[in-house]
């Protein structure tokens, strides 16, 4: 398989046909200000602004992220929230050593985990399922498996949705997976996967201009 | 470990705490609408009423979703589309019986995929790190744990673009995604993941009273 990818042209920027597409405008049922806020306009930020980032703004965001689709209704997706000084030091270490000062200097940072034990909600989230915890309950890699899978579907609905409570985001990979849980998660038997900062961006702090994307056209094969 | 998730709670309809926030009511920076319609009062569709899904809505989608942040700009999700009679029932005889009806009825069905050869866009997608083409060219386990985690970030951006369109959809897991990959996407290397059906909801379809959601009391630790 490797071997057949090497095939695969390097694509270049003579090559790429972005804004090229032959569509007609396209007709949104949200308002261009909003694809705007969510999507087109949204960057990733660096550097934040002191105003703080509340509970409630995070709590609002989980209020609207909630009710996007997962497998089962599992909806496995944790947040593991870092505030204090002394918690945002103990995650800084275990993050690569360039996204270190982010961490640091973030209003607040939001380790995004999952709960392999997603099953144990099943009587509450799908009820008709409530009878499939003692197969999952032995089925470890599995519930793994699809934790991992859905949480990160969820990640896609909690960037939009903390961009829908008017915050800004900047989420980063980077990070000792195995080391954060072990520091902060052992007692949750979560599992962390992504940061995200939140805060409120500082305008100067927008760092460079926007990188390029793909057409509709260089990622669709229609049969 | 398997044995300490044993140890947490089964979730009941009594020990749940929906609708039990104690935060103020939230502040959202788009419109009670648009929160109903991409997140609050979605719902995932069985039943599409006949009115086709155009190639221009589903570019539409595209245009927003690829704005989404990934990890080094990778952006690897692609779509296959189905919507020949043909490529429909090569397409449902791998998918699980339970869904192969949905899929056969949809207007149209995407199955969304990963390209493990995601780094070959890197000349366009983060010229700076161009010269890594060589590091993953032979790094394919790395390519495709990438892939397949930025994919289904990008997942959750496609459920709330197409929704932003104007779209509903009805997500799905069960296929053979291997018999998948060898029956439509041997050429192009992509690899599928999960199933959108796409179009109008036929009102009486919907089927079922809404499933229950955790809290935010639930998800989140913080320190």
């Amino acid at each position: 398989m490797a071997q057949s990818l090497r095939l695969q042209p390097v694509m270049t920027a003579e090559t790429e046909t972005i804004d090229s597409l032959d569509f007609p405008a396209p007709a949104y049922a949200v308002a261009d200000d909003v694809a705007d806020l969510l999507f087109r306009e949204a960057r990733t930020i660096a550097s934040f602004t002191d105003q703080p980032v509340t509970d409630s703004e995070l709590a609002a965001a989980y209020e609207l992220l909630r009710w996007g689709p997962t497998a089962m209704n599992t909806t496995p997706l944790r947040l593991l929230v870092v505030r204090s000084a002394e918690a945002r030091a103990r995650l800084a270490q275990h993050v690569n050593e360039g996204n270190r000062d982010r961490v640091l200097a973030a209003p607040v940072t939001l380790v995004v985990a999952s709960d392999p034990a997603w099953h144990r909600t099943l009587p509450v989230l799908a009820p008709h399922r409530a009878q499939m915890i003692d197969f999952f309950d032995g089925a470890a890699e599995v519930r793994e498996q699809m934790a991992y899978q859905n949480a990160h579907i969820q990640f896609g609905y909690l960037i939009v949705a903390l961009r829908a409570v008017g915050l800004d985001v900047g989420p980063m990979a980077g990070l000792d997976t195995a080391a954060v849980d072990a520091e902060f998660l052992s007692e949750q038997g979560w599992r962390s996967h992504l940061i995200v900062n939140v805060g409120h961006r500082d305008e100067p702090g927008t760092p460079h201009a926007r990188a390029a994307r793909l057409d509709y056209a260089d990622v669709n094969l229609t049969v």
